[in-house]
């Protein structure tokens, strides 16, 4: 049976995120009803990073492993056609056929996310459900400058989900960029994984940092303490993008 | 009576557009309410362009009057308050005090718009109601080549909606620049002043350019022709945004 991989893009903000849940409707769920309505076939396909309610991504992927031998173009296509009728905001970017051991989640080597942040006086009316808007303004540049003492490894319990259920959180973290971009601030973020919420959580102690609040010293001294409660406010989903897995 | 002109950002997806109507609600509705909400006036504010249902504004334009003197960033801030109590896609950018004799709409020199247009397979689901989605690739340079043939002062008739109620189709456009930026083509338009719907209309022309079907020629025939039936499929709404008013 032909395993593809799906590269995919969605609006979070209609889903109670990427995981099919029972209190609503989920991004994957999307996608496995235009399978069924494709292929009559009722699967579980395999997502990369499970992403929470209201986070975006426009480089999330997926494995699924389908009866029949399609061509990739087909199958995004078809999925496509089915979203697209069932009124969903998930879309298949491309659609590829990969080699049987293929698995979307274990086989990554890496995940990228990018983060925005407005910080503007006015309150956000067209990016509302896109970035996280803050009242003042910030200093990107202490931002990055600090962020640049979290990265490796590290055990980062505190910028970690109470419900989070990694085995351990000792985690490498290879990139943690931010920089203005017009009138917004993008945070990067690459890491081989990532434990749940670690990315907001490091945005909302960066923000602290962007505020002048904290110094490096003080954001660094939060990661040592291995303290989730001395975590900053998680900044919010609707600000998060996953944008890219590597393999 | 100090007089104010309000700078506008707006998500037009949830309204039926800039100007109050019966059938739902408007931008200018949002805005008078709050204004109610904040200062006890039950007041009308004339905008400097009226957009339709859809159609977004990075830098829409209001005046209005008020019976007290408050500062303008006052102004701002308390209608970005009762706004975000309303759950409203609409922020005050900015709020200033004006001269007696200026009028949003009459005073204006100029409005700038800009379309924007994704030319890809795959149906778009973050950019969905912001940007008009085209199945084929597009030709840009040749959409820019031919636009300028639609520079300057004419009769646009062919451009123009059939419930538009200017008296004259006589219109000056300025500026009609297409260009590529990153996955996207961006069109540019800037004239004193616009028929109703002609953005939409040449939009929708330049497409058929953009797809091989026009040439230049094809589409200075079709302004010359002053004939709404040979004016292309209008582009959709939800790619227009009115980014500018010139005073």
């Amino acid at each position: 049976m032909p395993r593809y991989k799906l590269l995919i893009e969605y609006d979070g903000t209609p889903y109670v995120g990427w995981q099919a849940q029972a209190n609503g409707r989920s991004v994957q769920q999307a996608i496995e009803e235009a399978i069924l309505a494709f292929s009559g076939e009722t699967l579980r396909i395999q997502g990369a990073g499970r992403t929470d309610a209201g986070v975006h991504a426009t480089g999330q992927v997926a494995s699924v492993m389908l009866r029949k031998d399609w061509t990739g173009d087909r199958v995004r296509d078809a999925l496509n056609a089915h979203l697209t009728l069932s009124d969903d905001y998930v879309t298949i970017l491309a659609a590829e056929k990969m080699p049987d051991d293929f698995d979307a989640r274990f086989s990554a080597r890496g995940r990228r996310y990018l983060y925005r942040v407005i910080d503007r006086r006015p309150p956000l009316a067209l990016e509302r459900r896109r970035a996280w808007h803050i009242r003042r303004r910030l200093d990107a540049e202490a931002m990055h400058e600090a962020a640049q003492g979290l990265l490796g490894h590290h055990d980062f319990t505190t910028f970690r989900s109470a419900d989070c259920q990694a085995r351990s959180a000792m985690k490498t973290l290879d990139r943690l960029d931010v920089m203005r971009v017009g009138e917004e601030i993008h945070v990067v973020a690459a890491a081989r994984s990532f434990l749940h919420n670690q990315v907001r959580s490091m945005v909302g102690s960066l923000r602290r940092v962007g505020a002048g609040d904290w110094s490096r010293a003080d954001l660094v001294a939060v990661l040592e303490a291995r303290d989730r409660t001395r975590c900053a406010a998680l900044a919010p989903p609707h600000g998060l993008y996953l944008t890219g897995v590597d393999y």
